[in-house]
C-alpha cells in the first residue's frame, strides 16, 4: 500500500495560496510522496457565467448551507471552467516545477460516480420549505480509484477537477471537499488536506489544534457554516480508514508543510 | 508492439457525425482495438468565444491558409471550450457506451509539446505580406506517449483535446489533425483515421482511393486548401512510420468500419 496524501483547495485560497501551495506539492514530490491534487473554483464559475449572461443562482438548505444551483446552462460553464480552465492551468503551473502533472476530472475513467439529486428541499426567500428540481448536483456514490492508482505508480501527480458522471450518464458539478474526502477513503490515503483561506476550526477566537471523532458531533455547534461541513466530511473520511485530515490555511508560507507539521485543526480517530 | 487507430474528428463531422463514429469505435473497442482518439471543435470555441464578446480572428497564410489567432482572450475561451467542454461531453458519451474513456489534453503529463509561432508571416486584406505576433498556436515538437501507452495498456481509450504544453511553459493552441498525426508517429500506430465532412480526397468529382506517399507532391496542387494540409499531414505521418493514413467521411453509416475496409482515401507508403 503506497502511503498518500490528498491535498484540496478551492476559493480564495486558490485564487490567493496556489503558488505556496505548489512550491510545498514540489518539495513533497520530489522526496516520493504520493499526492492526489483536487481543486474547486466556483467563484471563477461565477465570474464566467455572469460573463455569459447566465446569472447564478445559489439555494440555501433547510440546515443553512448555501450551495450553487446546477442549471443545465450552468452546468456547460461549469465543465468549462472547472476542466477546461482551472484544472489545465494548475497543470502547467506544475509542469513549470517539473511536477509529472496530470489533469483529470472525476468524468475520466469513470473516476467519481455520483447520483444527481433529483429534489432538493430549500428555504425560499421567505423562509418557507420547498422542494424543488435539484439540477445537475451530485452525491458522490462511488470512486474507480484505479486510474489513479495506474497514475501514481508511474510517478505522475493527478490534478482533479469536481466534476463526476451520473449513474444515468449524465455530468455532474460535485463539492470539491466531498470529492477529495471520497478519493482519500477510496484509495486508503493516509492524510487529506483540506486547504482554505483561515487557519483552521476556530472557536472563542482560538485555533483548536486537535478533534477527535468522538467530539465533531459538539464542535460542529460552535463552527460556523462553512467549517461546519468541512468537520462533518473530515470525521467521515476518518471512519472511512484515512488516519488524520488536516484543515489549515493555504494563505500562510509553506502552507502544506507546515499542516503536516501540526499548523491548523488535525481530525482524527 | 500494440496494433493502434488513431481517430480524429473535428468540424462538421464532430458536430453531426459523432454518434454514429462512437459506435463504431464501441466495435472496435469490444473487439480488443487500441485507441486513441483526438478531437478539434474550432467552430465551438468561436461560437463561444462571441457570447463572450471576443471576437475570432483569423489569419490567412501567403499559402493561402485560414487558422485561428489565438490572443491570450481567445486561449482562455479554446481551453474552456476543448479540454473542458467537448472533451468531457465525448468522454461521458463514451462511457455511456462502456467504453473506459479517459479525456486528456496535450498538456496532461506534458503528453504534447509544442513551440509557440513567436512570429508569423500573413497576408492582409489589401494582400500584402506583413509580419505579426504569432499569438498563442503551437507547432507540435514532442510526443510523450509514456501516459497513453500505461492507459492504453489498462483498456483505457483517450480522448485527446488539441491544446500543448509550450516549451516555455505557455498553453498553446494546437491543430487537431497535427497532433493526431504526431500521436500516430510517436505511437507506432498501424492506422490513422482523418475523419472529416467529405468523402475524402475529390479530384474532378472521383474520390481518389489510393495515394502514395511519392505522388502526395503532385496532388496536393489539385485540391483545396483543408484537404492540402490534410494530404501533407498524412505523407508526413508515412514518413514517420504509419502504416497507413485514411481521409474519410463521418457523416456515413459505421464511418469507421468502412474507413478500414476502404471507403475514402488510403495513403500508403
Amino acid at each position: 500500500m503506497i502511503v498518500m496524501i490528498i491535498v484540496k483547495i478551492g476559493g480564495r485560497a486558490l485564487e490567493q495560496g496556489l503558488g505556496n501551495v505548489l512550491d510545498d506539492l514540489k518539495t513533497l514530490y520530489d522526496r516520493g510522496e504520493k499526492i492526489v491534487f483536487v481543486h474547486g473554483g466556483g467563484d471563477i464559475v461565477t465570474f464566467y457565467s455572469k460573463r455569459l449572461g447566465i446569472e447564478p443562482k445559489f439555494v440555501i438548505s433547510p440546515s443553512g448551507v448555501r450551495s450553487r444551483y446546477t442549471s443545465p446552462e450552468e452546468l456547460e460553464v461549469y465543465l468549462m471552467v472547472m476542466a477546461g480552465k482551472i484544472n489545465k492551468e494548475i497543470t502547467a503551473k506544475m509542469l513549470r516545477r517539473n511536477i509529472k502533472a496530470i489533469g483529470l476530472s472525476g468524468v475520466d475513467g469513470k473516476l467519481l460516480l455520483a447520483e444527481r439529486k433529483k429534489r432538493i428541499i430549500i428555504v425560499d426567500e421567505k423562509g418557507r420549505k420547498r422542494v424543488i428540481e435539484g439540477g445537475y448536483t451530485g452525491k458522490i456514490k462511488q470512486v474507480n480509484a484505479e486510474v489513479l492508482l495506474s497514475l501514481l505508480e508511474k510517478s505522475f501527480l493527478p490534478v482533479i477537477a469536481p466534476i463526476a458522471y451520473g449513474t444515468e450518464g449524465e455530468l455532474l458539478n460535485v463539492d470539491g471537499d466531498q470529492a477529495a474526502s471520497e478519493i482519500a477513503i477510496a484509495m486508503k490515503a493516509n492524510t487529506l488536506i483540506l486547504l482554505t483561506d483561515v487557519q483552521g476550526v476556530i472557536i472563542d477566537n482560538n485555533i483548536v489544534s486537535c478533534i477527535k471523532v468522538k467530539e465533531v458531533k459538539e464542535i460542529v455547534k460552535s463552527v460556523g457554516m462553512g467549517m461546519n461541513r468541512k468537520i462533518i466530511l473530515a470525521s467521515r473520511a476518518i471512519e472511512g480508514g484515512v488516519k488524520r485530515v488536516i484543515i489549515s490555511s493555504a494563505l500562510i508560507s509553506n502552507p502544506i508543510i507546515n499542516a503536516l507539521k501540526g499548523s491548523g485543526t488535525v481530525i482524527e480517530p
